[in-house]
């Protein structure tokens, strides 16, 4: 490492903390964007978020960007986290430069009146107003993926751009492993009753869910100190910067799970972020490893830690105190309340059980649009098979079937696989968390966190995007990835409360 | 006008838009920062701000600037609106390039330690802590009137950054009429018995002050569908683009005035800014004249309008709704008490009629430092000894006396006069007003603020920055800044309240 090295490797650094600070007004501006901007402001910064996510991308896409990249590429010896830092942006400018600038403008006019007309088509349960935008948009990917050099294998190439490096053969043999077991152990459960989950729809005041929710929280490890809670119409978390990691909810007053569970959830991308190593600030390394890596530590906190009886045995009490319709409730109908298993049409209102159900579908039926080359026309015929057949469900309308999520709308295949994705990293890591804290269910029975926490510090979050999910699963779990905690977790669990 | 120019006005207009987006995208964050960030973002958020500032730095200064700007500048027969834009735009490139880059960057790091220097001697009440600093500041800036061309008169360019064509010969006059007439008018007050005020300083809860704080704001035309009202530790307006205007306030339970007063007084530069025409947008002309411009439609607002008789017999009975203690209180003398006139030491919490009196202070002391070349070592005793003369009062110690203030440990010198020529330019433009609006008064106290607002934004308001603070009076009152409409107010006034 000469001179020459140091001095040219702090020019890119410069270089990435001006893209970094771009992001991080991006996102400041895009949290008050969905909380607290006054409708009349709204189209300007619309505009002022256009312009500044324009210079983001010219900065990734410049010559200069190209030059630092083709200069790091070609040094032996680099440490890891220079290495991840170049291999990651090396990914993002092919990514983006092999697409000709006019064709991705046109896409991007594309994906625009796509959103529109899969809204309208959505309200009005009309899939052919929506499918020849659909089409379109399939196209388009299909000719990305031929510049990106992709043939037979293109669906890897969408993968890979939310999951680096998972790819079909991968994920085919683990989601049937566990659409098979999900769909064996729900046709068990169909058999026994319901438990009464009727207690959680009275009506609990947004105030007392609010504080309920914060001070859960705070116990769990989310830092007020480097974070807040606000309301949006969708829920979400959002880092604005270094000490910054902001989560948002929405209060159903109908139905204490809503607000609740999105909190946890949300909380555990937020910890996450929190606990990333501050010195990756200015290597673009500064988030999560990938969608399903995020996705594991929110689902991991929600419903393998925040669905469990441990849990609740911690925090039963204060909610009884928040909220006095559960005064006459016993913890263990509070618990198998919020663990019913109830197999539905929408995604979103999925319980912990069936919602990789609704995962799987997508994935098979991407797989099928582009390895399958399936048609477009029939898509809606396709989804609903599906639903009758693994979750015995079949939506009435498209709006509350192959309408109902907005991700294809914006061009975003590939996405979906990594919330399943998340499920089973989520129960590999904890499978060994357990392992090295073997009282862990103990410690969160009295709401002590720590020790989980500085486990996931330690071995996930810290590292931000150094690592790969694949590597970074293998480096945590010895394993790669596979399905079987998540199944054996399921088993357990629901064979438990069902009697089964 | 060929096609070479308006395919270069494009050209200016799109680079202008640029920095109008950064500047939107600072004041949101900054906005953000001052509200609602958490403690551990705001050291990266400080980072995030500077590297945006440093960009918008380089644009107003950059070589691409000149070149429009020298081309703009040779063109005749520029329209009103750009004529304004590239003569605002010269100005402030021609400040700042004309001083070298290696003295500004000595000049930042000099303000930053100033100002660290005065909160320290300001919390010790011990000015020798901060003279030294005070003395480089001051130094310095004599270097930069220098750079920019200025020699006796240099006091001149100082007054001109902050209130453009204003001269110490203009203020001279005014403030001098201004200050003997209120120093006479004083001295009558002061034989007369004090009113009562006591039943303004119960308790009053900050929820129900913000209620009704909401309410007074919005039926004086601030429009909440483009604007928000929030916490901060001192009030603030902030513009963050066009339909987005927000102010903050800070509640003192033991106080009612503070914060319903910060609040008309931020809707004045609120409503000022909201009904800026749209039009204007990508000039850097949506934006206020002067900073006694802005000054005096807060004043307006605030003080001629906000503390009339007329005012508040519509507001005084949702008042007495709002705040129990206030039930037994007749209208006339809660109007006494919003009124009252009690000379003191801190600028900040001065009753409208002493306030100038601060002001002209500071701009007197100011002109003796760069105009009379006056010891820093002797300023305190100057200080005292005009408070003593014009107010009566003497400081005990110098942080209730010069140290009250932050303003000349950032640098800026020559921006006190401002806020005193908000008032005279207020008085000046509610003379006319009331001559195209002979029944103002009336409609005023049914809460009809309609031909108010109108009047300003048909003659103020809409144009925004294009007219420069002397044009602009000159074209609203066909006359020059003058004192007389703001010393008859005063006189009439008081005379009434205090039966002088």
């Amino acid at each position: 490492m000469d001179r020459d090295f140091d001095a040219k490797l702090n020019e890119f650094k410069a270089y990435l903390k001006d893209m970094e600070y771009l992001n991080a007004s991006i996102a400041g501006l895009y949290w008050d964007s969905r909380t607290y901007i006054p409708r009349g402001g709204a189209a300007y910064r619309g505009e002022v978020l256009g312009d500044l996510s324009a210079e983001l991308y010219r900065k990734q896409t410049s010559q200069q960007m190209r030059d630092f990249l083709d200069y790091f590429s070609a040094q032996p010896d680099l440490d890891d986290v220079t290495r991840a830092m170049v291999d990651r942006l090396r990914r993002e400018y092919d990514r983006t430069v092999k697409i000709p600038e006019d064709r991705y403008r046109a896409y991007v006019v594309a994906v625009s009146a796509a959103e529109a007309a899969w809204e309208d088509a959505k309200r009005k349960a009309d899939y052919a107003l929506f499918a020849p935008h659909l089409k379109e948009l399939i196209a388009f990917n299909r000719e990305f993926i031929g510049y990106w050099g992709g043939g037979d294998s293109g669906y890897d190439l969408l993968l890979d751009y939310f999951e680096p490096g998972v790819t079909v053969a991968q994920l085919d043999a683990v989601f049937e492993d566990l659409r098979d077991a999900v769909v064996a152990l729900l046709n068990r459960i169909r058999q026994k009753p319901r438990p009464d989950d009727e207690f959680l729809k009275g009506v609990f005041p947004a105030e007392a869910q609010e504080k309920f929710s914060k001070y859960v929280l705070e116990k769990m490890g989310y830092s007020f100190d480097a974070g807040r809670l606000d309301v949006s119409v969708h829920p979400f978390t959002i880092t604005l910067g270094v000490g910054d990691v902001r989560i948002t909810t929405s209060y159903d007053e109908h139905d204490l799970r809503s607000a609740l569970y999105s909190c946890i959830h949300e909380g555990g991308h937020a910890i996450y972020e929190q606990n990333i190593d501050p010195a990756l600030a200015g290597t673009m390394l500064m988030t999560g490893a990938s969608m399903g890596i995020h996705e594991s530590q929110s689902r991991l906190y929600e419903n393998l830690i925040g669905r469990s009886r441990a849990f609740w045995q911690y925090f039963y009490p204060e909610a009884q105190k928040s909220f006095p319709q559960l005064a006459g409730v016993p913890l263990e109908a509070f618990y198998r309340a919020v663990n019913t298993v109830q197999p539905s049409l929408i995604r979103i209102e999925a319980d912990e059980l069936t919602y990789s159900l609704h995962i799987i579908i997508r994935y098979e039926m991407e797989k099928a649009i582009f390895g399958g080359g399936a048609d477009v026309a029939d898509l809606p015929r396709m989804w609903n098979a599906k639903y009758r057949e693994y979750l015995g469900v079949e939506p009435q309308n498209d709006s509350e079937g192959i309408l109902q999520d907005t991700h294809w709308s914006g061009g975003n295949f590939g996405y979906f696989p990594s919330y399943a994705l998340g499920n089973l990293y989520g129960a590999q890591f904890l499978s060994v968390m357990k392992r090295d804290i073997p009282d862990l269910e103990r410690r969160i029975s009295e709401g002590d966190f720590a020790g989980m926490n500085g486990w996931l510090r330690e071995h996930v979050h810290r590292h931000g995007a150094v690592y790969q999910p694949g590597e970074l699963i293998r480096r945590v779990t010895g394993e790669p990835l596979t399905a079987k905690y998540f199944i054996n977790y399921l088993n357990g669990k629901y064979a438990d409360i069902y009697g089964l």
